[in-house]
Formats: structure tokens, C-alpha cells, sequence
């Protein structure tokens, strides 16, 4: 008899517990993400505003998963399923058959009917956005001390995250405290304290999944490190140089994403109903209906689950599908009948800036230093690999201490063009950066 | 009377020593860089074979010159030079006037007229070279492992470096240890210690600046690693999936190109005698012929000296020649006349690999062990920034221990084709990628 074949499509935690928990069953396990690492999401908005490198927060999938047996790793993109046959096609026209398929690929964000939006105002998903916002953030300021135009100047100091969530939280958290500190002495022309952070929100406050209490308490301390938080703003435009929310019309070089999740086109090609989102609705074992062979685990699963609503797109959840969906497929193995997926919810954390945090750990409500504190122990407990863990330690140690951020490298796309132009103007060299409103003044 | 303005184009070690000399002084220092980061250079080829980090031997400009108060930086590229008028014209048409010009931009790799080749076989002298390096490299990994065809297959795990210079042999050295050691658990179909490197230099021997026991010693350390060296062979042609060299066709998805270099076309604007790599033929206080205020140093300077020929594009000449120009420039204000610059050799040193390295320093040669920690030592203490040396001690020691590399990330330009796509095989959506001979087969 062969050995079941898991095919576990995307790396991110829920694929990699799941691969993980099934190390000693009697199963193959194939492993397919389009790139060729893990990515720490959690601390990706660090990447962004340069107090970590890439390197920090990424590790090869092949490392994590090098000494288990039965696993092997394909970098490759899927492209749709074909339920009824168990075959998932990939994008180099090749077929895979699996006895499981396992589909964890996550979200991207949703600009909500506006793509056009996208190049001006990029999300953060992966280390691509990561360092694509970096080149900007820093860009900015390089751009900003060489302006005369005193108008022109400050649209170049003029930072806008779009989305009161964690992540824009965090973003605009972390830009305040780049142009506080960080950048402090590094200008000559312009003081990069001056430059302004404004934080728009749709809804009726940040952190809409916080108690309201913290959403009050996360505004404070954002508005203490001097970012301009603004609820109940919609973005109504972007365009090169401005955008429009609310009324206002802001003029602005960067501008950061962090508002909605969308599902990829993968899902679609299932062929059962979706959310809004793109997100498949999912059985309470987290399989596809009618498919107990498909499990649909993490951000692009939609779980109805009537004590929580939906499950937030954070990652205890995508790790506990994972674990869950490792013992349903080792209990069918044995012929035992699966039970419901139960999330056990342990709480949230954003963090808002150096010392300074919110939680709502198992019905506690804090905020501060100590907050602050739990973020960083539980960051670092789950960073995978030991190598990461000391090195992000000795990295926030390094910009605790002196203020400073290590990763602040302005890299560009390599080609002939770029290689040789680096900051030119309006030359038009640069594809991607060219895309973006950095380089529209 | 105002002060002197020292405009100094490269934030290279020329560059920065030089802007570091004239703290003290009374003159206004503008350092214009195309990049925002100071590189080390000597450390580039362990960013290429995924070593280190970017991050680890890049520090920011600003940051390295952000207390001294006589010093601006302007992130800006210099296109020509008007030595007549004493100004300088920047890519985006903004003029800086000058009273002393400092020219120390470096040079690319040199094709010997075949800039066809460029694209398929990138060269090493900045970050984005590197991560393109490290991009193929780590790519020709994943698609051999998704490879049945046996001869495509090992096309892909054929690597072929051109140029045994300190470079070369570097490069070649690291990608042997990279496929015996730190991949060698990590594929299931393929095993990369079946990886093919060849080292092709077209002179008479490798490492031609040393002495010749020397060379036979490094020969025989990278055939020990497993490096195909070949000597006396000539690349007579690069194409897309092979390489033509002394008759040889081999085919390969990868090649570095690590021979001759050539200084851009900045020099070409000062209308002086130029020698055929394009470097400007100074006096012997490293100036242009007839304008004793303008310098040029570093690897774009070509400075006779009968005792050693040429000097070598190496660090120590370029701090030297940035030390000397400081106190040439102190020495005009006080009247001092000037003396001619003069080289002090303290040695060569070319790493193979792991606890290998080959030493000539103060007329002693000698290799091995002690040679390798000769290097390290060299390097660290030159590695400007105290967060660099430790984080990189920690990076060296880690993989010294463990036979890992940290830095194994494949990373794409960030747009929206390239976002999604990750491997797709020919899909032709990654302009740069597509552009080399890793997107090819």
C-alpha cells in the first residue's frame, strides 16, 4: 500500500505546523510556497521602518524542514485545483496528485474595487513590500533634504497609513519613532522630527478588534509619540502626490497600506462558496464542503464560528489549524472520526512603540511597558530557529539602547538602469520605484 | 572670507576617510553618493554566496558622518564635471559649484566589449549585484530539484566563475562550501554536493598580483573544495545557457563574472588623458593635470609607480590615498606645499574557504589556518560601525559552527507581477530575472 500524499500549499505557520505534526506519521509530505522561505508576519511592519533586516525575520523553508523524513519542499506557484480528479496544477503547466491537499496560502490586501491604487500605495504581506516601503520611507527624507520648494518639502515628510488595525498601528507607531530618534542628527537641511504621520481610519476607532478601552489607550500613546490619528476617515482617492480622505485633500509621497484582506485566485478555482473575500467557508473540521480531503486552513479560511464571529487573521490561529488539521489526518489514518476545530483564544497584542504596547491576554487589559514586554517574549518564543532568536534579540537590544535602526539600505531592483542611476529624479529608470509616488515629485 | 567647499563624489573608503580627515578643518564637506549606504566591499562575495546579510556590511552615510558638523550628504548621482567653471552637474540637472573636487566612484566590471554579456553574467560590486548573485544561485538549487531531465538538471548545478583574482577565487571557494556543506541536507531529489564549480582564469594563473607558490597553494586548496580550476582558458562567448571557453561549451545557468574592471563614464567629462579601463592617469599628489584642486582616488585613479606597477583596487590603497588628500587639502590652507602621495604595502590576503586563506603580508607568504584568521581579524577591524562587527563576529561564528548560512533568501523586485509569481518557469514576468540565463531554461 502507498503512503497517503500530503500536499500542503503555502509555508506560512499554519503549512508549517501542519507539516511539522506530521513528522512521524506514515504520510509523504510535499511542501509548495512560491518563495523559498517562512516569513515571520508578525514583525514584518520592523522590516519597513529598518530596525530589522530581511534576514532577521525569514528563514529558508528547507532549513526548518531539512531533517524531517518524510517532507520535501518544491518552490512553485499554484494555480487552481481540480477537486474532483485530487490534482492541483502549478504555473510551470506541471500536475501534482495528492491524497490531502491543504490550502494555506493567506491574503493579500484589498484596495476595495481600486487596484489602481496598489502601486502608490503598497501593503505589507512579504519582504518584497517590506523593503519596497523602506526604500520609500527612507527615499523620502533623502528627497525632502535636497528640496527647496518648501510645499514640495513637507509632501515629502508626509507620511499616511491607511487601516487602524495592528498593522497600521504598528507601521505608523514605528515611522514616528524613526523620524524622532533614528534620524535625528543624520540631516542637515531638514529635521526629520518635523516630518508628519497621520494614521486614517474608516471605522469609528484603531483597533476595532481591541476592547474599547485599549483602541482609547493605543490613540494616547500614538498621539503622545506625535502621529495624527484620524477615525472615522475614508479614503475616498490616491493619487501621485495626494491623497484624499474625508474631506481632505493630502499631499503626500508615501503612503502605506494596511486596510482589508482579500483571498488570491487559488480558492476560486475550487469551485464552492467564498465570503466577500475570497475566503472559503469552511466546515467546522476545516475542510472544503463535500471534500473532507481539502482542508482550507489560516487568513483564507472563513471559520463561522458563533462565540468569536470570525477568527481573526493572526497567527495562534493559523498554527492551531495547522496542529488541528496534523491530528485529523493522522486520526483518519487510524479510522477515528473527526472532531470540530476549537480555537483556543489567547489573546492579542499590538505593539505601538519603543516600550509601549496594548494586550488582551485571557480577559486582561493592559497596556504600557508591560504590555510591551509580553509582545517581545512572545514574539521571540515563536520566531522559528534559534539563529533568528538571537540575532532579532541583539538587534532590538542595539536600537533599544542607542535609538538607532541598523536596516535603513536603500536597494534597488537589479538591472542595468537601476544599478547605475540610483537617485536621479525623474528619469524614468526605475519600473517599480517609478510605480510609486516617491518618485512622482 | 568663506570656507573652502570640498564636494567629494563616492561614499567609498576613499571617500569616506577623506571626509573623515577634514573634521578639524576649516572647509565644508558634501559628500554625493548614488547609494545611501557605505559598502564593504572586501565582504560582498559572502552576501553573493548568502553568507551574510546585505544589512551586515552596509552601514548608512549619514549615519557614519551624522556628527561631523562640517559634513552634508546628498544622495545624488554625478554625471559631468566642468573643471574649467569648478562645478558639477547632477543627474537630476542641479549644479554644485566646488573649490575642491574629489572623484572616487569606483568602477564596474569590464566585458572587454561584450556588454551583451552583462545581463547573463552579472558582476560583484554593489548589494544589488550580490542579492542578484545569491538570487541565482539559490534559484539554480530549487529548479534542479524540479529538473528530470538529467542534462538540464545538472546545467542547473553547474556554476561557472570568470576571473581567478581575489574575487573570483573568493566566490568560487564559497560556492563550493555552499553546496557541500550547507545544502547538503536540504533536497530530496538532487544532491548538491554533485554541483559542478568552475573557477576560469585566462592569464597564466590564478591570483596573478600574488606570489606563485601562493597561487599553486590556493589552486590546491579550491581543487581539495572541489573547484574546477582551469587556467589559460579564455570565455570567448556567453549565452543564454552556456558558456564557450578554450573550446569547452559548457552548459551552465549560472555565471559570475569577476574579471577586469573599467570606471564609468564620469572621468570622460574632465577631458584628461584617460588610461584604456577609463581611469584618469593623475599626478603623483592624485590629481588631474592641471587642476591640482581636483582628486581622484581609489580604484578609479591610475597612478604610476615604478616600484609596483599599477597599484591595486584594493582597500588600503584607497584609505591611504583618502588620508593623503585630507592632508594634502590642510596642508593648502596652512600653504604647505605638497608632497608626492606614496603607497606603504601592508600585503595582500584572498580567503579559499572555511579556515583556508592565502597571506602575503610584509614579505611574508604563507596560508592555511593562520591566513584565514589573518582575514578575519583585517576584516573586522575595518568594518566601520561597532554594530556591524559584532553582528557579523556572531554571523561568522554561527555559520563557522554549524556549517549554515543565514542569508539564504530569494527576493524579487517588488511589483505586482513579481509579487505573485515567485517561480512560475517562463512566464516572463520578471524583467530582471528573465534577463539572465537562471530564467533561461
Amino acid at each position: 500500500m502507498t503512503r497517503p500524499r500530503v500536499v500542503i500549499v503555502g509555508g506560512g505557520f499554519a503549512g508549517l505546523y501542519l507539516a511539522r505534526g506530521l513528522e512521524d506519521q506514515p504520510v509523504d509530505v510535499t511542501l509548495l510556497d512560491r518563495q523559498n522561505h517562512h516569513l515571520f508576519q508578525p514583525m514584518l511592519y520592523q522590516v519597513a521602518t529598518a530596525a530589522l533586516a530581511p534576514n532577521d525575520i525569514a528563514s529558508p523553508i528547507r532549513s526548518i524542514l531539512s531533517r524531517q523524513k518524510n517532507a520535501e519542499v518544491i518552490m512553485g506557484e499554484a494555480v487552481s485545483i481540480r477537486p474532483a480528479d485530487q490534482k492541483l496544477r502549478l504555473a510551470d503547466g506541471s500536475v501534482i496528485d495528492y491524497d490531502y491537499l491543504v490550502i494555506a496560502v493567506g491574503t493579500r490586501h484589498s484596495y476595495f474595487g481600486h487596484n489602481d491604487w496598489e502601486p502608490l500605495a503598497p501593503g505589507l504581506k512579504n519582504l518584497e513590500d517590506a523593503e519596497e516601503i523602506r526604500r520609500r520611507v527612507l527615499l523620502s527624507f533623502e528627497r525632502a533634504e535636497r528640496e527647496r520648494d518648501p510645499a514640495k518639502r513637507h509632501a515629502h515628510l508626509t507620511f499616511v497609513v491607511v487601516g487602524g488595525g495592528p498593522t497600521g498601528v504598528e507601521v505608523a507607531g514605528a515611522l514616528a519613532e524613526i523620524r524622532r530618534y533614528a534620524l535625528r542628527r543624520d540631516f542637515r537641511r531638514i529635521d526629520p522630527r518635523e516630518a508628519t504621520v497621520m494614521l486614517l481610519e474608516g471605522g469609528l476607532r484603531i483597533l476595532p478588534s481591541y476592547p474599547k478601552e485599549l483602541s482609547e489607550r493605543a490613540k494616547r500613546e500614538l498621539r503622545r509619540l506625535g502621529v495624527e490619528v484620524r477615525e472615522e476617515t475614508m479614503v475616498s482617492d490616491i493619487r501621485p502626490g495626494s491623497v484624499a480622505a474625508g474631506g481632505w485633500t493630502i499631499p503626500t509621497q508615501t503612503v502605506v497600506w494596511a486596510a482589508g484582506n482579500m483571498a488570491g485566485p487559488l480558492t476560486r478555482s475550487l469551485g464552492v462558496p467564498l465570503d466577500p473575500a475570497g475566503r472559503v467557508i469552511v466546515e467546522p473540521d476545516c475542510t472544503v464542503p463535500g471534500h473532507p480531503e481539502v482542508f482550507v486552513l489560516g487568513d483564507v479560511a472563513a471559520f463561522p464560528d458563533h462565540r468569536y464571529g470570525h477568527l481573526p487573521g493572526i497567527c495562534p490561529v493559523a498554527i492551531q489549524m495547522g496542529q488541528y488539521a496534523a491530528r485529523a489526518i493522522a486520526g483518519d489514518l487510524e479510522r477515528r472520526p473527526r472532531r470540530p476545530f476549537t480555537y483556543w483564544d489567547k489573546g492579542q497584542l499590538a505593539v505601538i512603540g519603543r516600550g509601549h504596547a496594548v494586550a488582551d491576554i485571557w480577559r486582561l487589559q493592559f497596556g504600557g511597558f508591560a504590555a510591551w514586554l509580553v509582545w517581545i517574549f512572545v514574539h521571540i518564543f515563536f520566531l522559528i530557529g534559534f539563529r533568528n532568536r538571537v540575532m532579532v534579540m541583539l538587534e532590538w537590544a542595539w536600537s533599544y539602547f542607542t535609538y538607532q535602526r541598523g536596516a535603513r539600505l536603500i536597494t534597488w531592483p537589479w538591472n542595468a538602469g537601476a544599478r547605475r542611476t540610483g537617485i536621479t529624479g525623474n528619469t524614468g529608470e526605475h519600473r517599480s520605484a517609478d510605480a510609486g509616488p516617491g518618485r512622482a515629485s
